[in-house]
């Protein structure tokens, strides 16, 4: 296991998807014994597996939901309607496993991870157990205010995408096929949307939300402290560690790194909502070519997620009013890729199943 | 086994769905380790399914797909991409297990069975194996041409609806608490939307769709058969019976009946795209009750068929771009039913977990 690769390194490494299989693909769906494509979006996400496995028997066997944690010092500003300590209580209720992520990656049989990339508290690593692993990887004790200043150095941003890497890579060499993103960290809408509206150029009203339940004036302190924070800060929208640095967290850059590690090791990643989508756009802004690894699991209540995921070209697959986190999305949604995965492997042909074609 | 219920008899038992438990089921959502609700439609869904099974602790165990096959006179108008023999010809790959709905089945664990309502050939029953069953409940052979008279008898009505009602209470009978429902008959894309249009009210132009991929030639042709047909026949929108005979088909009327069993026995069905959903409006027709038995699994690229939702107040878990049938968009959504009702039962409380509420 490498654990010494560059940014640069990493990047320069990552290929696009392959065509031919995704033609391949393509003409093999054509041949199943149904109306052309009458699977919709099923053969749009098994024919993308194809090219990123380049294979026409894609597999989706083992599957891990990564859970990225980190606290954010923008909570000072009263942009939550939750206390920080929450951040770490619910760490520990991932761990005991009755989280709402929990619960729903068991349906879909993945496995939970955890990994403090910067949370305040120290947490045992033996805390781990069942189907459920903590890593301890903390690149601070949570980021510094946005509002009033860079959340992170450079080399932090760096350094927690080196962290969501590495986590990424461990689960990949020990099998897993498929990684779902998913967060974790009281505040982290807020560095979310602003990642938002630096990088989509999208309007700050359109991309702000209410997060996990904050009241109207929670909701003007929250803009009051993106706008603020990027006229302070005024990240680079074209420099992917410059926005992050500035105006991210700590676990938004460690799904950054995931995102990266899953187009590197050509597997695919399904990216959670808001705050994973936020780690998608520096992922993006690092590596264009990311977005062909990635399948957006749904659409979140939040307002700007939508837009956000415009700009990175994907389609959600679910829209179902969730704005959990967790990685809850892309638990739910991996069911819909396995379905997908088997459509491509275990379907008749028309010629197979000696069933009469179009007239 | 009763085999002697009336329809009048099985619409007099349907009750509504216990209130008190639809309360105690978002009581209990309420308390549940995260923002207020912030698993969205998971959480609607498993809180009826609360309020039908009247518990806290809902359960679905064994699923089955109930496939329901007929075929169809307006065939001769040129309304199909496809020759009326696929209808058999499916039923067969159905039974051989290599179809889109028992790949998709077998990524939930539901059982398939299909049950010959009406189609014109002859099939041995010996051809049931391994998850698979067929049940020959004939009708008749294939509908007369709605275009040119009514489809079927009264009398075949309420035939073909209690072919749906017994074949679905002999699952129900041997512990599937989630049915399904399917369709097999080509050509039923036009009686469906026949239904659609009498029973919403909806114009004709807004409510045919290309069904299987028939040219426009093809689409003229459907809509001249429905328009005829609705002319010539004149059923009245208000007798669920009277539109069913007059244009419906018999595997449509076998669906209502699935549903009635549903809603008698207190079970959720999932229904599937537009054929399945003609069923539900005659079934509707029949006893409003129903709805709040029913699940809409996805929404069908027929145009016509978030017309028919919507009538029903039925809002689809997904949308997929999905339009095939056979009951495959049920099978999907059948995993995220699973997964919301996973949440009501296995997700810590706040108080369980320790975590801190709103501030």
């Amino acid at each position: 296991m490498n654990t010494g690769k560059s940014i640069e390194q990493i990047i320069r490494e990552i290929v696009p998807v392959d065509g031919d299989w995704l033609e391949k693909a393509r003409a093999r769906t054509r041949s199943l014994v149904m109306p052309t494509r009458a699977l919709g979006r099923l053969h749009e996400i098994a024919e993308q597996i194809c090219a990123i496995q380049r294979t026409l028997t894609p597999a989706i066997g083992r599957k891990a939901i990564l859970i990225m944690a980190g606290d954010h010092g923008v909570v000072a500003e009263g942009v939550s309607a939750y206390p920080q300590s929450v951040t770490v209580e619910m760490i520990r209720t991932f761990l005991r496993g009755g989280a709402g992520i929990n619960v729903l990656a068991r349906q879909v049989g993945a496995d939970v991870a955890v990994v403090d990339a910067g949370i305040i508290p120290d947490l045992d690593p033996d805390m781990s157990g069942g189907d459920r692993r903590l890593q301890v990887c903390k690149v601070g004790r949570g980021t510094a205010n946005l509002a009033r200043g860079p959340a992170m150095t450079r080399s932090q941003a760096e350094q927690c995408i080196s962290v969501g890497f590495l986590a990424a890579e461990k689960w990949i060499k020990i099998g897993v096929e498929l990684i779902g993103t998913g967060d974790m960290g009281i505040g982290n809408t807020t560095p979310s949307s602003a990642i938002g509206v630096v990088i989509t150029g999208a309007d700050l009203d359109r991309m702000v939300g209410l997060g996990t339940g904050v009241d109207a004036q929670g909701i003007a302190r929250k803009k009051e402290a993106i706008a603020r924070g990027i006229k302070i800060n005024a990240p680079d929208a074209r420099d992917g560690l410059d926005v992050l640095s500035k105006v991210g967290g700590f676990e938004i850059g460690a799904i950054a790194g995931c995102i990266l590690a899953g187009a590197f090791y050509r597997r695919p990643v399904v990216v959670d909502g808001l705050i994973s989508t936020a780690g998608a756009l520096i992922a993006h802004t690092l590596c264009p070519l990311v977005a062909q690894y990635m399948f957006a699991a749904h659409c979140s209540e939040e307002p700007g997620h939508r837009i956000m995921l415009n700009h990175l070209g994907l389609v959600p697959i679910l829209d179902l009013g969730m704005r959990l986190g967790e990685g809850s999305g892309g638990a739910v949604a991996m069911g819909i890729m396995e379905g997908a995965v088997r459509v491509m492997n275990e379907m008749l042909t028309f010629e197979e199943a000696g069933v009469s074609d179009k007239e």
